[in-house]
């Protein structure tokens, strides 16, 4: 029956083991041709026929009959509006989410630095901004206001000269929250549209949206593809895939806690992934009959029942050491380390976006508000990615002054490996500022 | 006539300038849909048949018939052969270019750190090595020693668990240049493969090459479409464009130099970009005249006067503030400042790869052995990326530890906005963790 509660329980003592969890684990974001096309053919007409081609797939695809694109954007008086119109609770506590994610990146800001070698050289790193950054807000039931928060502020503290956002409002709804977190969030302006057209519009520029250096925040498989195209173009950050939690528990946090941290990334999305992990199979036991118990209380249980049914499991592994070997393996975007010593696990953790340590620090406190952001590697991709931080909002640019002294000595070297790669134009441009 | 000297000349002050520089900057890699496929072939040939297709695939298109993946495979002993055997005073330029870029990379590393807050929260961000990276090197005419320093070194400073590097050998025909260099970089594999199965085995793991985390390194057309096709799967570098060089004169730099100075970026392929900007009219006249000069003398000559007369340009402008107006708007891969007073440009730049400062740097100390990786963003891309470095190496997790006390205080505000994005177990997961 479709209502019973199904959860997947694996051993690590089990011989099919790294088989099954290879099978849990597995994800692969399809874009088949037929996406691929239709972004191709929508991309290429925005870059030839600009606002005439936003404004017809606005239409087409947003049911939003819009004669200008003046009726599709929204300057900053109209998102200060949204903040007011709010209620004081949501105000109160969209600045106090501000605020704290702010204080945290400001930590995460480089800087510039230069030294100077014995014989005069100087070395260094100049950091610089984004002239211009573009945050894409899905629309419909993910238009999410704490995304708003943590793809613009970053981009803010980063020092980004402009910031510029485009959400889809299909039919013409409009969400306030989202532009509330907009306003607080430091942007400037905001376009109504949406999918591929958006992304292209922020890529190559329009007569009415500006072009921008690098494209971040989340999209259906449309926008993921649309924006793999335009890498290059501008930057993008990573093409997330569904939402994951892996939960170490060792044994002594509250299951009903654990069910409903558990349940928080399950209700997300049919695809996330909820996965727990502990070397007490009693505990296992305890969660799993937690679970089975609330699933039914929550708002949205289809999702999170479909979503534990598929791609969640409770995990039997032999002590600590096995735990985090399956964290590191996993290299998941968010992991909770429901026990007693984070402190001592935390070293040992060498993949994973975010870290939730210890039994009070629930994944949602770090979804909204605690300070880091919550745009994080998904789907193993925290093997080589880094959660969303101020340093993709800026660039270095390597610096070197050679002095006449040292542009003699180093050009001996710069010309031996030249003419070892027959690159004689470099040997000689090295060789005129060499003396004797 | 083809021999002819022929390079453009523009002025900011011409009529039609903005759209002659956009037509000059203009580039855009074409990858067709018949190297699409391809690609999507070859990388789903690697991904079933591992090491048997490498093997089919290096016969085909390297022409090099290996029983089995052992004879396409040279470990450190190899190496280091290579190292004794290629010439002393190689084996010192390469010494002393890789202890420079060793000791400049040195710097670029960032520590984790943590911060506790006035109620006990604990945030921070923890920074990690990739555990495996590969390199991609190319064969043939393209196999520069250089790269592979460029490449590899800040991956072993960043701590990078292994380093593995793919070069193909067509014909059989290995480069001991190319793996002494790996020697040096602290290359621990190679294999002698390439193109589009190269990456792919990189990206996905075969019997014998191991799945890396991140694959850097320049390649052809299909190297670039199979970097973007595993992007995700694997982290890539940038995808890079022809080599640009932008010169900014003040007109009191010896035209010979500067002459050998954009010829050396313009030797490396007819696509390769070479700019000056001066305004000093004269000054430009003379550079161009030592241009025709010199050029006759280039060994690599063909290809520096296809560079020069396709994608050159000697431009006049009003003033030094214009010039860094310019380089601002074509954000070059390589700027020389040529002038007097660099140190007072400086901070008005707000995009270029990197930086040459004053008369004595040319680009040819930076390209081998200044300390900075010669890896740029190229294209303009520098108005949004990198060179490349060792936080290309490494990635962050951020942390969170809530007390009691915290996770009740945060937990409010989480609450609040979770019910607002009608995401209640989040609400309810941190709702649990309140007290009052």
């Amino acid at each position: 029956m479709s209502t019973e509660f199904e959860v997947a329980r694996l051993s690590s003592a089990d011989a099919d083991f790294e088989e099954r969890l290879d099978a849990l684990l597995a994800w692969e974001s399809v874009s088949d041709t037929r996406v691929q096309h239709s972004v191709d053919e929508i991309i290429a007409a925005v870059r030839q026929q600009g606002d005439a081609a936003l404004l017809e797939y606005t239409r087409r695809f947003d049911r939003l009959d819009a004669g200008s694109m003046a009726e599709l954007s929204l300057g900053s008086q109209r998102l200060a509006e949204a903040f007011e119109r709010i209620d004081s609770q949501q105000r109160e506590a969209l600045e106090v989410a501000a605020q704290r994610v702010r204080e945290y990146h400001q930590r995460q800001k480089p800087t510039s630095w230069q030294y100077a070698e014995a014989d005069g050289t100087v070395l260094g790193q100049q950091v610089t901004p984004l002239d211009r950054a573009g945050i894409y807000v899905p629309g419909g039931k993910a238009a999410y206001p704490s995304s708003v928060l943590m793809n613009a502020l970053p981009a803010h503290v980063a020092g980004v000269g402009e910031i510029v956002m485009t959400v889809p409002t299909p039919g013409g709804v409009i969400n306030d929250l989202v532009l509330a977190a907009a306003h607080v969030a430091g942007v400037e302006r905001v376009f109504t549209i949406g999918g591929a057209q958006a992304v292209a519009a922020m890529a190559y520029g329009t007569e009415s949206v500006p072009r921008v250096d690098k494209i971040v925040g989340p999209g259906n498989i449309f926008v993921a593809t649309a924006k793999r195209a335009v890498f290059g173009q501008v930057g993008i950050d990573m093409i997330a895939g569904p939402s994951e939690i892996l939960v170490v528990s060792d044994g002594s946090t509250d299951p009903d806690w654990l069910a409903m941290d558990l349940f928080s990334q399950a209700e997300h999305d049919e695809d996330a992934q909820a996965i727990l992990v502990s070397w007490d199979e009693a505990h296992l036991d305890a969660v799993q009959d937690a679970m089975q118990r609330l699933l039914p209380t929550l708002e949205r249980e289809p999702i999170a029942r479909a979503s534990i049914a598929a791609r969640g499991a409770l995990i039997a592994c032999r002590d600590q050491a096995e735990a985090i070997e399956l964290v590191n393996r996993i290299a998941p975007e968010h992991l909770e380390l429901s026990v007693g010593n984070p402190e001592e696990l935390l070293p040992m953790v060498r993949h994973a976006g975010a870290i939730f340590m210890g039994r009070y620090t629930s994944e949602a406190l770090g979804d909204y508000c605690a300070g880091p952001n919550h745009v994080l590697p998904t789907s193993g991709t925290a093997r080589f990615s880094s959660p969303l931080g101020v340093y993709d909002f800026q660039k270095r640019s390597s610096i070197i002054h050679c002095t006449a002294e040292s542009a003699s000595q180093l050009g001996k070297t710069a010309s031996v490996l030249a003419r070892g790669e027959s690159l004689t134009a470099h040997a000689r441009s090295a060789e005129y500022r060499m003396r004797d």
